[in-house]
C-alpha cells in the first residue's frame, strides 16, 4: 500500500483539489514512476468534464508523462530503476489479443487508458504496464518531451499507417498543440507540408515550425486552389469544416485523417471517395513501437513541442489557461509536490 | 469514316433504337474491336437515364465488353489484329499525368470513359486507347466474360487496394452483379466471406459462390454478432444502410469500401474511425494492370460471372430486366448485327 498526493476532480467540471490517493501492491507486470512533468491534453479537459460520458471519479487526468521509475514489477522486461520514461494515453493493454500480440497494442480491446479507470499524471506517481513505459533517449529535454507521449504519437502514427513517403504533400488542420507537433513531424519526414488554421496571425509562427504554406481553413477559395493536391490530410480539430471541400483537396489516392474527436459524424459523399480512390481514416494515439519510433525520430530531428509552463501546484490556472484556447502550443506542468508537501 | 450500327439512346429514358453512327479517322493510340459480347451494368441504366447529370445524346451505352480486334492504330502496343479482347469502364487516358504514368490510370483527370463522349459497346463495333484493351486468356469463356470488365474489377481492385491477406477476413454487402463476383474472388484469394443479402431466399445460391455465412443486411441483431470481425467490407448496394451498424462490423484496422454509388452521403462519426483505427474508402474499376491481373486470376480460380444472355437486338427487354432486378446476376448480350443487318 502506498499513499500519495495527487490532483483529483470530484465530480464533473470541479476544480482539482489535492488529495491523497492510495495504490494497491504493485502488480507483477507495473513499473511505478515518480512524476517530473506532465502536459495537459483536450482529453484531459474532456475526461474530468465527463463529455464523453465515461468518467469516473475521483478521477486523475494527466497522461503526458514524464518521470523516473521508482518501481518494477517482477515480470517488467527491459526497464531500469531510476531510468527516465514517459506513459502516454494507454497505461496497460492484455499483452496476449491478437492486436497485441500483433504489435498493435493500441487497438487492444482491453486496453486501460492512463485517466480511465486509472490514476493519471496530475500525481506524484503513475503506474503503467511494461511495454507502455517508453524510455526517453538522451537527447530529449525530458522538460518538454511529455506531450510527444500523446499529442506527438497521435500525429505521428498516421505517417506511420498509410506508409507516407517523403515526396508526398501532407496537410495539417488546426494549429494547435496537435497540430504543431504535425508540422514538424512531417516536414522533418521530408514532406512538403500545408497548414490550415483559422487564425492568419499566426502564420509566420507556422512557417517557422515548418509548414511551406499556410492556408486559412475557412477560406473555400483557397481550398479550392488545392484541388488535388494533398496525399495525407490530419484534420486535428474539433468542429465541423466544409468536408467537402477538404475532400477535394485530396489527390488520387488521398487519405482524410481524423485525429480530432469532432462529435457530429462527417458525411462522406460515396462519390468523393470512389472517383479518386480516397479515403477517410482515423487513429487512437499510437502503439508502444510507434511511441518508440517517434522518440527516436523526435531526438535525431530535435523536435520538441513548444510549450508553456505552470507548476503542478497552479494546476487549476493551467486548466483555465489551456479551456481559454491561451495554450502555444501545449501546456507542461512541473511537479512540485516536494515544495507542497514540505 | 466508318459507319457502324448501334442502338442508341435519344435522350434521357429513351428506349434505344438501332442507329447508324459513324467513326472519324482511327486515330494513332486507337484500337478498334468488333463487339461480340456486352454486359449490361447498373451505371449503364444511370447514363442512359442522366441520373448522374453528364450525359450526352445519342447515348451509346454498354462498357462490360468482348470481341475481337479488327483495326489498329500505328502507335497502338502489344496487340494483335483478331485478338480476342475486352474493354471495359474506360476508353482512353492521358497516358503522360503522374497518375497515367504510375500505373494508376484509373485516377487520370482526363479519362474517358467509354460510354460518356464516347460510343459504347451496344454496337457493332466499339474503339478504345490501346491500354486500356485487355486480352483476354484463352481459359475464359467470352460469353460470360464481359461482366468482369467493369462488375469484376470494381470488387477486385479493393483487394489489391488494401493489400488483403488471405487470411483476413471479407464481407460483401449487396449479392447482385458485383457483389457475386466479390464473393467468387474473395473466397479465391483465400479469406472467410461473410455476406450480407436483404433476401433470404438467396442464402443458399449465395453459399454456392463461396460465402462462408450469409447474414440478413437489414437484421441488426445479426450485425451486432459480428462487431470487431471484418477487414475489409465491400458495399455493393447503392441505398442507404444503418452504416454506424456496419462500421461496428469492422476489425481493428478495418476498412468500409464503397464501390456502390450510394446517393446520400454517409454519415460517418470520427470516433467510430479513431477508436479501431478504421477508415472509410471507395475506387473506381481499376487500372490496365488491375485488369489483367484480374483476367489472369479469374482464368487460374474458374471465376466466371453468372449471366443471362438476350440477343442483342433484344436490348430494351433486357434493359427493362436489369430494371426490374430480376437479373440474376449479370445480363450479357450478344451481338447479332449479321443477322440484324442481313
Amino acid at each position: 500500500m502506498t499513499v500519495i498526493s495527487a490532483y483529483t476532480a470530484e465530480q464533473a467540471g470541479a476544480d482539482l483539489t489535492l488529495s491523497q490517493i492510495t495504490f494497491g501492491p504493485l502488480k507483477p507486470y507495473e513499473v511505478e514512476i515518480k512524476v517530473e512533468y506532465c502536459g495537459i491534453c483536450h482529453s484531459d479537459l474532456s475526461m474530468i468534464d465527463n463529455e464523453w460520458g465515461a468518467s469516473q471519479y475521483p478521477l486523475v487526468a494527466g497522461h503526458e508523462i514524464i518521470g523516473r521509475i521508482v518501481a518494477l514489477g517482477d515480470s517488467t522486461r527491459g526497464l531500469q530503476i531510476g531510468q527516465r520514461v514517459g506513459v502516454g494515453w494507454t497505461a496497460e493493454s492484455c499483452q496476449h489479443c491478437d492486436q497485441c500480440i500483433s504489435g498493435h497494442q493500441n487497438l487492444c480491446g482491453e486496453a486501460v487508458s492512463t485517466i480511465g479507470q486509472h490514476y493519471g499524471g496530475f500525481a506524484e506517481r503513475v503506474r503503467a504496464s511494461w511495454e507502455w513505459v517508453i524510455p526517453l533517449p538522451d537527447q530529449l529535454d525530458p522538460a518538454t518531451a511529455g506531450p510527444l507521449l500523446c499529442g506527438g504519437i497521435t500525429v505521428f502514427n498516421p505517417l506511420i499507417q498509410h506508409g507516407i513517403l517523403p515526396y508526398q504533400r501532407v496537410g495539417v488542420i488546426g494549429i494547435g498543440g496537435l497540430g504543431h507537433l504535425a508540422i514538424g513531424f512531417a516536414h522533418a519526414w521530408g514532406c512538403h507540408v500545408t497548414a490550415f488554421s483559422s487564425d492568419p496571425s499566426k502564420a509566420d509562427a507556422i512557417r517557422a515550425m515548418g509548414a511551406d504554406a499556410v492556408v486559412d481553413s475557412r477560406d473555400d477559395r483557397a481550398l479550392q486552389a488545392l484541388t488535388g493536391q494533398l496525399d495525407l490530410l490530419i484534420v486535428c480539430v474539433n468542429v465541423p469544416l466544409n468536408w467537402d471541400a477538404y475532400l477535394r483537396t485530396l489527390a488520387p489516392q488521398g487519405r482524410l485523417h481524423m485525429v480530432g474527436a469532432v462529435l457530429q459524424p462527417i458525411p462522406v459523399p460515396a462519390f468523393s471517395l470512389i472517383s479518386g480512390q480516397k479515403s477517410v481514416a482515423g487513429s487512437p494515439t499510437g502503439s508502444p513501437s510507434g511511441l518508440r519510433y517517434m522518440m527516436r525520430f523526435a531526438a535525431q530531428h530535435q523536435i520538441a513541442p513548444t510549450v508553456q509552463y505552470f507548476p503542478m501546484s497552479q494546476i487549476n490556472d493551467a486548466l483555465k489557461h489551456v479551456r481559454e484556447g491561451k495554450a502555444r502550443y501545449r501546456v507542461v506542468l512541473q511537479a512540485d509536490f516536494d515544495q507542497v508537501n514540505a
